[in-house]
């Protein structure tokens, strides 16, 4: 494990990836629509096909031009692929994988988009078994706090980043494939072990969504929470922003990711703790330092500003 | 106590004010130059005499332009004005109105820009005594993580809420150009009382910056901080963008509504309690719960979205 300054940049896409989507909502139809969009310029025309649980959302996609072809099954809509997108809700991931794995042409890439990983490792060994060597784990830090087709933007992935979580099993070659398909539509690629993503997004996503949710629980349960959010300002706007997710998203991250989750907010209690021993003893110097301490951290970070870290996969 | 929908029109400023900042900070100066340029339209050149601790944040305000004289002392810069404005740290209130009280003409309004109202009353009050009467509290929503003259800005007032907690002894002419002149830098005045102020600032401003600032506590304490950090997305940037903020501003808010904020942070620490209850118990229904619950109210809130209350002078 170390801090590599960069990976080697994977060759770009030399042929026209022949795509299925399964699932398409916001993730999904973002895909597709970037791929297109990166396709385009090399001249090459992109068939889509897509199976969603939600037949409203194929036939909407279909309708938008985000896709070619709807199917009534994951395994009909994979089978002349060569590119798999799973944009599924993470828990849906194991059930999926078992039903397109028979009709998964040998020599196709399967990757998902999950905010998890090891749950998401687990399921696909599960489903696929020696399959799984095709199946390339990937989280790109990219999303809304709505989702949905017609949220769907050619630019959601540009320049964010895609974590890849390789498994012991996948080939150099598909590693290769994954991290040029990534990076056609936008992404920067960061490889990592499954265990060491779920413990680093359980400190920088899954925790503050859990305090921003847990704030709102506290402020809206009281008597005068009307008058207290009529006049909350910029401040309360930014900080509480990621309470808009939905449950349908946050329960499964929460639960496939619980012990990390709660290994963090232990770190956060002993944290708060300090906070207000200093408050209750009345110890400004103590609550000043505090502050200087975590001001200097946030005021020296910036998004994309650090290398990002690099390991091998587990 | 009630929700009015707006409170009466203010006339416009009919006169020119003769102006005195003490303090050249990003506040005062802001509030300088916002004025001046409220007067540009109507013909009127305000002359502005400022005093600040700081020799050289005075200079540069002069070098700026954005004041026009700056004097020694604080009772030298208000001996002329009808309009005085501290934006001094609240924790100097008291001291500042002590040194400037024999010098201040008896019809001028002077106005503080504190984030914290029941101690900036009891400190006009134990400085200025019987000329109290010419003391408005105020409190703009407004600002930034970083402070300073350089940082002054003619528009940072503008479409901001501005709280006024009347004292019983201000008189209603002092009140209505008191809300004039928020309203001429852009500001939408709201009245309440010092108390309600405290309480709903405590719970909508100063816990969200406590729970910022540990947040970012807990993540750089441990061993793989800097991993965590370079991997933090979007929704880290915009939950602790207010843990930038300084000790020297932080420090003084939280003594001085020490009470408040405890009482608050009892109201999260009970709320954080339902969900480590709910992930301790594996109660994925009881996750959903309250990721709707927070969910619905942070939807439905818009900045400036909701009428603000308004009530009773204390």
């Amino acid at each position: 494990m170390s801090i590599a300054p960069t990976l080697p940049q994977a060759a770009p896409l030399s042929t026209p990836p022949r795509l299925a989507v399964i699932g398409c909502g916001l993730m999904g139809g973002s895909f597709a629509m970037a791929l297109r969009a990166a396709c385009k310029p090399r001249g090459w025309t992109l068939h889509i096909s897509a199976h969603s649980r939600s037949r409203a959302s194929g036939e909407r996609a279909l309708e938008l031009g985000i896709v070619d072809e709807v199917h009534p099954s994951a395994a009909q809509a994979v089978r002349d692929a060569d590119l798999v997108l799973l944009a599924v809700p993470v828990t849906a991931t194991e059930a999926t994988l078992r039903e397109l794995g028979p009709a998964l042409p040998s020599q196709a890439l399967v990757m998902d988009v999950g905010s998890t990983k090891r749950d998401v490792v687990v399921a696909a060994r599960a489903a696929l078994g020696a399959a799984a060597a095709q199946f390339v784990p990937a989280h790109p830090i990219a999303g809304r706090e709505r989702g949905g087709i017609d949220q769907a933007d050619a630019t959601l992935y540009q320049a964010r980043r895609c974590i890849i979580t390789p498994l012991a099993e996948n080939d150099p070659q598909r590693l290769q494939r994954a991290q040029s398909v990534w990076e056609a539509v936008g992404c920067r690629v960061v490889h990592m072990s499954a265990e060491q993503h779920d413990r680093t997004f359980a400190a920088v996503s899954h925790l503050p969504h859990l305090l921003a949710f847990a704030y709102v629980n506290a402020v809206s349960q009281q008597p005068d929470a009307a008058r207290h959010l009529a006049l909350a300002g910029p401040g309360f706007r930014d900080f509480s922003r990621i309470a808009a997710g939905t449950s349908a998203i946050w329960r499964d991250i929460f639960s496939a990711n619980r012990d990390e989750v709660l290994e963090q907010l232990s770190h956060f209690e002993a944290a708060l703790g300090q906070w207000r021993a200093a408050l209750d003893t009345k110890n400004d110097a103590e609550v000043a330092r505090l502050v200087d301490a975590a001001s200097a951290v946030r005021t020296h970070w910036t998004l994309n500003g650090a290398t990002p870290p690099t390991d091998d996969p587990a």
